[in-house]
């Protein structure tokens, strides 16, 4: 990976936060928004809410902004979240269950439209609409349904195997909430996603607070 | 916030990573690892694994690489984790159940230690041993118990009215699970946390990787 991408990360983590400021505004009528009134809202500078957006395509226009339609429309491009994207999960244990219950990810075009799991009192249960299936059913299903990404919940011990039945599926993209770091081929793209990353800038925030109090 | 604070929040973010790797690796019995071994691990190059545990003020050794004992004391100190912060959950919905239930924060001194909700059918209930407390008796509970981190799950109308009772309260560290920019006094720090942020990274990943193929 290239010094460039890895700098261009944060960026790209702030996009679905402009997304749901940008349809707040639009929802409460507003045409245009400064680079002022966004690097308030993020809590950041404002060149660095000029840099991330210019990854979009878009610039803002002197003493108008940004306009909000363009924009909004910009980032979905940029993010390829014109489309809905469909999604199966894997194991409907506490996280997974929060996740099938997060109304948030419509918005964000995703549509997760089932879970797997591999333990028989699960099986057969419905978690916000969404039917729990035995996961040997998952690569047979997953290319039935054409679906592209998995997202993983596993316990760390099992994630290798979940793994590697959603590649044999044709899934092509694999959100990874577990510890472990998958083996999947190169056409396979993987996103690990650790909860406690937060926790850590959160915790090196209050430390040098306290240094500087 | 400057800019070189920005560049250093993906090093941050992989802290935990870090840590969570060299403490398996200790207990299989390893002294040391080398920096081409993090490396595959975490999916980076090598000189992003040196920058980011430089951070911590530890040098690898050459053909030796990091004393792994010597590097979870450091980043354990970098990120103020030696000692256990105590913290409360404010909003008991499903991600907040989620948040109770996941049993690896303790590996990163977190301990929470009791929740938050104004729903009468929530309060007095037990989720994974933690009772849930009215959310008017949080000022004086956190003052009282002296927790001084505040983990907020609430749906986003009622964020900022709760982050003023944890102000109250003497709380000076937020992880903001909504999607609401807070209003707080200088001294209180916050870290907002988008569920949605990794999954615009996999789509951007995804994107790349149709491009290239």
């Amino acid at each position: 990976m290239g010094n460039k991408k890895v700098q261009k990360l944060p960026s790209i983590r702030r996009m679905p936060t402009y997304l749901h400021k940008l349809k707040q505004m639009r929802k409460n009528g507003l045409d245009t928004v400064s680079t002022t009134i966004m690097a308030r809202y993020m809590n950041l500078e404002p060149i660095v809410i000029r840099k991330d957006l210019e990854l979009t395509g878009v610039t803002g226009q002197p003493g108008v902004g940004y306009k909000i339609d363009e924009l909004i429309d910009a980032i979905k491009s940029f993010l390829n979240w014109h489309n809905t994207a469909e999604a199966v999960l894997i194991g409907a244990g506490s996280l997974g269950r929060a996740l099938l219950g997060y109304e948030g990810f419509e918005d964000y075009g995703l549509n997760i439209i089932a879970a797997f799991d591999a333990d028989p009192s699960k099986i057969g249960a419905e978690i916000n609409e969404r039917e729990v299936f035995d996961i040997n059913r998952l690569p047979e299903m997953t290319t039935r349904l054409q679906v592209n990404m998995g997202i993983l919940c596993v316990p760390n011990e099992f994630a290798q195997e979940a793994a590697d039945m959603m590649v044999e599926g044709g899934i092509n993209a694999i959100w990874n909430f577990t510890n472990v770091s998958l083996d999947v081929p190169d056409h396979v793209v993987v996103q690990r996603e650790v909860i406690a990353s937060g926790l850590a800038v959160l915790s090196v925030k209050l430390n040098q607070q306290m240094l500087t109090d």
